[in-house]
Formats: structure tokens, C-alpha cells, sequence
């Protein structure tokens, strides 16, 4: 059977993740339903990642084993009939037999959005955290360039997760002001792979530091800690968004 | 009694419209309910304007008489508090008693949003109007250009609006294609007044340029023609937002 791999988009609001659980709608369940409906029979889907409730995904990937080939370029058209607004299928590329979505990741990248002002803004809520403070943004990028490189980041997991190690390898942390808008605070993070929740606890910790908390100098020390108390916290899924997967292939 | 001109952003995908109606979710009776809430006696305020079911607002003015005096910079946080999460009060200012947020309006500016690609957006659909095809925004740029001046609009006005004439002053349309995001197409529409549902039939006849339905040079045809049968079709409230009304005032 060839295997697909099918290149998502999705606004996390109203689901309670990526995950198929038995509390609501889930990501990889509407598009389990689309996959089998197009197919005929019934077909379960293997995803990159999970994502929790309310975290966005404007690049997330998963695969599955098809009886039979449609044209690449018509998967996405077909799937997206099958599917609610708050989930398309942008991609569609044959891969190889043993190809594995949340295996044969090499990397991600999560942007985390911050809303900064004293008023709340209706039309961000959806896709940023709001902050009342003013953030100081100089200080948040001293701050990020000392999450680059392999560490343990035992500070920055939620507990509950149930890895072996908690060192990981962060390519880089950036963090932008919006061309759009002076309020929006962008913080992209891009790594090997991640601890649960841990681009939202190092969210959080820059937040920290754009309010004084924490000094940019802190971060080194807060890494080497492994003390998950030291650390910001773990910031609202809204704000959070899987920009990108990287695999070997063009995906 | 002090009258105060409250300036608000609103996400108007699950209101029925600006305006209080029978058959749902309304901004204005959140903005009378919040009022009335805070200042403890039932207080109406009138608006700018009305926007459809769906239409957002970034910046819309409406105004009331209140029985005492909270400072300015204090009566967003207090409103915000009794407002749902879809509609916020973003600045307050107390205004002349004569001022009134309908009827001095100088003008207003709206923007309409197209996602132009061939598979939709769940990220992108809640603020902008899909369509399959790719744009020539070129020549919606050269189309946008004829709209400036004071003509009559009856080709660009929908049925069952309730005006005595149909001239209105554009002061310009602008095609720009967001810097964020080669594929959002922003229609700008600013001028002193507009006719029921013109800026979507303006968007709308620009679409038909962008897809060569009609050249650019048509468009004073159209205009003179005072036929709405040769302009574009009405595109959907989605892509509408309200971005900014001005007075005389600074508000």
C-alpha cells in the first residue's frame, strides 16, 4: 500500500488537541474520518506531533497507508471536502514505505505570539496571549540567545510527560516585534525536538524577563538548574502555533 | 448628564450585527448591558454605524449620556469587565453634549481582506474571504484608482437600504498585498459616508477585475451606469473590517 504524507493546517480553538481523546473533538480525528471517507474504508493517520488543546498548526504533518494512488496535487482538494473549517489538508506527498511522521522528524518550529497593550484586543485573543504590561524586547533577545544548543531542560517540562531524557537540542530562539503591529511579540522557537510543554514554559520565562523578573543572565543558571520552579510559566495554548516540520524529504 | 464616546474593537463571526435584533447576539446590547451594568441604571448608546452579521471592528464609536463623571483612562478596564471576550471597549473619551457618534462622523475607513490560493486557510478564514483563483493585483490597483471623487454609487448599493440619495464622496481605494502574507489581498476603502453593503461591492467588482471579469477601465462605465447588475457581486461580511471613523474630535 503506498504511504501519503499530508501537510495540515489547523485552528486549535475548538478542539482538545491533536490527539484523538474521548473528551471531544480532536485534530486526528476529523482527519481520520476525511482519510476513510475518501478511501472507502477505514484509516487511521500517524501524526508529527501532538498538539494540546488550543495550540494552532499552520504546518503540521501526518501520514497513512492508502489502497490506492490519487494524483498528489487532487489528495488535498478531495480531503478538504471532507473536512470542518477549522482543519485543511494544504499538501499531499508519497513517501517511502517506512517513512515516519513523528519519527522522521528532524526538527520544528513553534512561534509563541504575545499581545502586549492594556487592552485586551477581540481581534488577536484568538492566536495571541495578551499581556497588560509593557514588555521590554531588548531584554528578551539577550535572553533568548542563551537557549541555543544542547542542555537538559528538566526546567522547562511540564510534569507528566514521559521521555527517557530531558536534554534536547534548541537550534535557536528569536524573538521579533510584528512588522503589523508594534504590540505583537513573536517568539520563534526552533529545535530538534521538545519536552511537553516547553515552548510554552520558555515563553513564559521570556516573558519573565520582558517584565523584569528574571535578567537575561539569569537564563544559563535557570538551564543548568533543572529546577522546573526557577523557570517562567507555562504560558496559555493560544498563543502558540506549529509554524513547521522538518524531515529529510521536502514536506 | 456627561455624554462619553466609547471606542471599540469587536470579532463580529458570532454577532448578528452591530445592531440590537431579534434573532441574536448583538454588539450594541453588550455595550448597553456592560454600560448600564457599571453606571447601574439602563443606559442606550447609539453608534457610528451599523455592520452586518459577521463584519468586524477595530476602531467603532458609539456614544451615551452617563449620570457621573469616571475618569476617561478608567472606563475601558471597568467596562471591559462586563463585556464578553469578542468586544472590547479599547478608549473612552467624554465629548460635547450635542456630539453625536452617528450623525458628526467626517468619514470612516474600511478594509476588505481576500486570501487568494488554492486551498483555504483555517488560520486566514475567520478575517478574510477565500478565493481559489490568483489576483492580478496590478490591475485591481488600476481599477481601484477611478473610485476617488463624489459620484453616484446606485450601481454599488444593495437593495433595501433606506437612503434619499446615492451620491457619496470616496476618498480613495487602495490594492495592497499584506507584508506578512503574499497571498492576503488588502482592499482599503476610505471616504465620508458609504451606501448599504457598498465597500463588499466595491471589493467584490475589484475581484472581478483581479480575475479579468472586468478590465479596469470600466469602471467609470460602471459608475455612470448607476446599474448594479454591472458591478461585482457582494463578497461575504468575513472579510469586512471597520478600521477606523473619524470626527472633528480626536477619538
Amino acid at each position: 500500500m503506498p504511504r501519503i504524507a499530508l501537510v495540515c493546517e489547523y485552528d486549535g480553538t475548538d478542539f482538545v488537541g491533536y490527539q484523538i481523546q474521548n473528551n471531544g473533538r480532536s485534530v486526528q480525528e476529523e482527519i481520520n474520518k476525511a482519510v476513510s471517507s475518501l478511501y472507502k474504508e477505514e484509516i487511521k493517520v500517524t501524526g508529527c506531533s501532538r498538539t494540546d488543546a488550543g495550540v494552532h498548526a499552520r504546518h503540521h504533518v501526518c501520514s497513512c497507508d492508502v489502497p490506492f494512488i490519487i494524483p498528489e496535487d487532487k489528495v488535498p482538494f478531495a480531503l478538504n471536502a471532507f473536512l470542518p473549517p477549522d482543519v485543511a489538508v494544504k499538501k499531499a506527498v508519497y513517501v517511502r514505505d517506512d517513512f515516519s511522521a513523528r519519527f522522521d522528524t528532524l526538527g520544528k518550529t513553534y512561534i509563541y505570539r504575545i499581545y502586549s497593550g492594556p487592552i485586551r484586543s477581540p481581534l488577536k485573543s484568538r492566536y495571541a496571549h495578551h499581556v497588560t504590561f509593557k514588555l521590554d524586547v531588548d531584554k528578551m533577545k539577550d535572553a533568548a540567545a542563551h537557549f541555543a544548543g544542547e542542555h537538559d531542560f528538566a526546567a522547562f517540562c511540564a510534569a507528566g510527560g514521559s521521555q527517557t531524557t530531558t536534554v534536547r537540542r534548541v537550534h535557536s530562539v528569536k524573538v521579533t516585534v510584528s512588522s503589523d503591529d508594534p504590540n505583537l511579540i513573536e517568539i520563534e522557537v526552533s529545535g530538534e525536538a521538545f519536552l511537553y510543554n516547553m515552548v510554552r514554559i520558555i515563553a513564559g520565562t521570556l516573558l519573565y524577563v520582558g517584565i523584569g523578573k528574571i535578567l537575561p543572565s539569569d537564563i544559563p543558571m535557570i538551564i543548568d538548574s533543572c529546577d522546573r520552579k526557577l523557570a517562567g510559566k507555562t504560558l496559555p495554548p493560544e498563543g502558540l502555533t506549529l509554524e513547521k516540520v522538518f524531515y529529510k524529504e521536502d514536506i
